[in-house]
C-alpha cells in the first residue's frame, strides 16, 4: 500500500476552477508559432486586428464554433472583452430598451446567478423566480418557478462552480416573447445543446474553450437593435455585431487561443465526445464519493451534480479541516493541484473541464480511495 | 542605385498602429515559458488568478510600472479588461456620481478624443472646449479653450493615431477640483511624465506596453468611491481597486505579457531611453519629409507632430494614390509592413512604438529617400 500511495502523475493534473487547464496540443501549437505566425514573420500578438491574417483567425474561430455547436443561421456570434461579469451587465443592457423600465426573471441556484441578478438590478426590476435557498444543493423544479410573465427574459446559470450544481436539462422559454438567457461560462462546449432553445448564450472562454480575457456571446438576431441608451459601447451587442466583433481592438490573442482550442475540440470528435468524457470523469469522482460510506460527502442532489466541479467534504458532512488540509497536501505531492474548495464553501473541489483526460480523473479517484483507506477512522 | 534599392531588412519591420510590434526578447521569453511557467509545471494561461504565482506576476507588473513611471503613493494602478473604448465609458461613470447630472470638459484634437466625448455624452453634459476643426492638424492653444468651470474633469487624448497629432506638453489642471483625465493609449510609456499632473491616466497596452485585451488605469485615490449607480461592475474603479484588480478573472495572459514588457523597458533604461529613441525615430522620418521638397507631405503643425504615428502623403499635399500604392507595395517587398494610412485620412502612416529600434526607422527613412529619388517627377 505504501508503495501504491507513492504513485505520482507523470504531469501536473491541473484541477483549477478557471483559468483552467488547456490541452497540451493547444499550448504546443501556440508555443511553436508564438514568434512567427505562419509565413507572416510576426507574432499573432503583433498583428493588426484588421489584417487579412487576423480576419482569418477570428472568422475561422466563428466557423468552427458554428460547426461544433450547430448554431442556426439566425444567431450571431460575438467575441467580446471581459468575461461573465461583464456579460451580467450586458444582458440587461441589451435586452431591455428602457432604463429601470423593464422586468426580468432570474433563477438563483448559486453564487453566480445571484451575482448576475445583482448586476441586473442596476438596470431593471429583477424577479427572483426561485425560492430563497439556505444552501445551493438542488435546483428547484422549474414548474414551481414564479416567473413574471412580463419579464423581458428568463436568466439562469447552467453550472455553478462554487456549490457544484448543474442543470441536466435545458430550461424551455416561458413564452415566445420571453427568451432564455443563459450563462454557460463554466460548462460551455462540454456537451451537445440545442442552441435554438436560447435567446442569448454567454460564456467566458477560460474554462472549456480558451484563456481568460475573452467571452463569447451567441445571440438570436431579432434581439439585437434595442440596447438601453446607457449601454457602454464595449458591451453593446448591436454595435459589436455590426462590426463583426471588430468595433474596437478585440482581445486578439485570447481569440487566437480559442481558435486553436476549437480546432482541438473538433479533432477530438466534437461535443458528443466532450460530453462522454465529462460524464466519465464525473462518474469516477462521484462514484468514489458515494461508495465511501460517508468518508467523502457531497450534499448536492444527484440529479444536478456538476460534471465540471465536484465539490465534497472529507471526514463527514461538516468536513474535517485537518484531513482536508492533508488531502490537499498529498494531492500536491502527487502533482494534483487546484483542489482546494472555494472559500465560501470550504472542503475540496475537483474541477474537470474539457482539457482533462479521463485518465486523470481516474488517477484522482484512485488516490481518493487510497487516501480513504489510510485515513478512515 | 538599383542595387541599393534592393536592400531588404533582415526581419519584418512591423509598423502596425496597434496591436503593434512587441520586442523580440519579450516574445522569446513568452515562448520559452509558454507551456511550463518556472517550476509550476503549468502554463501562465492555466493558472488560477488567485494563485501565489499569478499574484506575483500582477504585483510585479504593478511594482515595475510604479518604478518606471515614478507613480506617487496616492495613485492606484488597475489592470482592467478592454481597451480605450471601455475606458471612454469608465471615466464618466467613475468620476461623475450623478447620471446626466454632471458637466465634463473634452478637448477634441482627433478621432479618438471625439469618440471619447461621444461616449461620455451618454452619461454627462459634455462641453467641447476646443473650436470645431475641419482637419486635425494642430492643437488649439490651451489658453483659448472654453472650459466649463463646473466640469467634473478635463479630458484629452495625448496622441491621436489617425491624424498623427500629439501634445508635446502636459495640460495642467484647470483647478483643484477639476482633475485632468488623459488617454495615453497610443503613447504610454514613450517618455517621462509627471503622473501627479493627472487625476486619471488610461492606456490600452497593445501599442507600447503589451498586447490587446488589457488596459491600465492609474487613478488618484481621492477620485475613487463615487461611481455612478449605473456603472457596470467591470468598469467600476472603486470595486476593482478594492479587489486589487481581481474582482473577477482578469485578462491574465495580457497582464503577464505586460509584466515582461515592463521588465524590458526597465532593462533598456526606462522612460528616458524610450523618450530618446522615440525622438530619434520621429526625427528620421519627419526630416526626410521636410527635406523632400514637397514629395512627402505632412500637414501637422510641427509643434504637435506625433512621435508615434508619422502620417504623410506622397506626391504632394493631396497625395498621389497610385504612387502611395506603389510605396506600400515596395515597402512590403522590403519587409516593411503596416504603413498604409488609416482609411479616414488615406496616404501613409508609419507607426513607431517602443519596440521599434531606431535602426528600423533609419531603414525606412533610407528607403523613403531612395523611393523619392526614383519616383520624383
Amino acid at each position: 500500500m505504501a508503495e501504491k500511495m507513492k504513485k505520482i502523475s507523470n504531469h501536473v493534473i491541473n484541477c483549477n476552477a478557471g483559468p483552467a487547464r488547456v490541452p497540451y496540443d493547444v499550448l504546443r501549437k501556440a508555443q511553436e508559432e508564438l514568434i512567427y505566425y505562419e509565413n507572416t514573420g510576426i507574432s499573432v500578438m503583433e498583428m493588426s486586428h484588421r489584417s487579412p491574417e487576423f480576419d482569418n483567425i477570428i472568422r475561422t474561430a466563428e466557423k468552427l464554433l458554428r460547426e461544433i455547436m450547430t448554431i442556426p443561421d439566425n444567431y450571431r456570434v460575438l467575441f467580446v472583452h471581459g468575461g461573465g461579469t461583464a456579460q451580467f451587465a450586458s444582458i440587461p443592457l441589451n435586452l431591455c430598451p428602457e432604463y429601470k423600465g423593464c422586468k426580468v426573471n432570474y433563477a438563483i441556484t448559486g453564487t453566480w446567478s445571484e451575482k448576475a441578478a445583482k448586476e441586473a438590478e442596476k438596470y431593471c426590476h429583477v424577479c427572483r423566480v426561485t425560492p430563497k435557498l439556505d444552501k445551493f444543493t438542488s435546483i428547484p423544479d422549474v414548474d414551481t418557478w414564479k416567473i413574471d410573465p412580463d419579464g423581458k427574459y428568463l436568466f439562469y446559470t447552467d453550472n455553478e462552480t462554487i456549490a457544484g450544481v448543474e442543470y441536466q436539462y435545458q430550461v424551455k422559454p416561458f413564452s415566445d416573447t420571453m427568451p432564455v438567457a443563459i450563462d454557460m461560462t463554466s460548462n460551455f462546449l462540454s456537451r451537445p445543446i440545442d442552441v435554438s432553445n436560447y435567446g442569448v448564450i454567454i460564456a467566458g472562454t477560460q474554462k472549456n474553450a480558451g484563456i481568460a480575457g475573452l467571452a463569447i456571446v451567441i445571440v438570436r438576431d431579432d434581439l439585437l437593435g434595442k440596447p438601453m441608451s446607457i449601454c457602454p459601447t464595449i458591451l453593446d451587442y448591436t454595435i459589436l455585431n455590426k462590426m463583426n466583433s471588430l468595433y474596437n481592438t478585440p482581445p486578439c490573442y485570447p481569440i487566437y487561443m480559442t481558435r486553436i482550442y476549437l480546432q482541438w475540440i473538433k479533432d477530438q470528435g466534437g461535443l458528443e465526445v466532450m460530453g462522454d468524457r465529462s460524464d466519465q470523469r464525473a462518474r469516477l469522482i462521484y462514484d468514489t464519493v458515494d461508495q465511501s460510506n460517508g468518508f467523502y460527502y457531497n450534499g448536492v442532489n444527484p440529479n444536478c451534480r456538476s460534471r465540471m466541479n465536484a465539490v465534497f467534504r472529507i471526514g463527514g458532512q461538516k468536513g474535517d479541516e485537518q484531513l482536508e488540509k492533508q488531502f490537499i497536501q498529498e494531492c500536491k505531492e502527487r502533482k494534483i493541484i487546484g483542489v482546494k474548495g472555494h472559500r465560501l464553501v470550504g472542503g475540496i473541489r475537483v474541477s474537470m473541464f474539457n482539457a482533462m483526460p479521463v485518465e486523470d480523473a481516474k488517477f484522482i479517484s484512485d488516490f481518493m480511495i487510497e487516501f480513504m483507506e489510510l485515513n478512515r477512522k
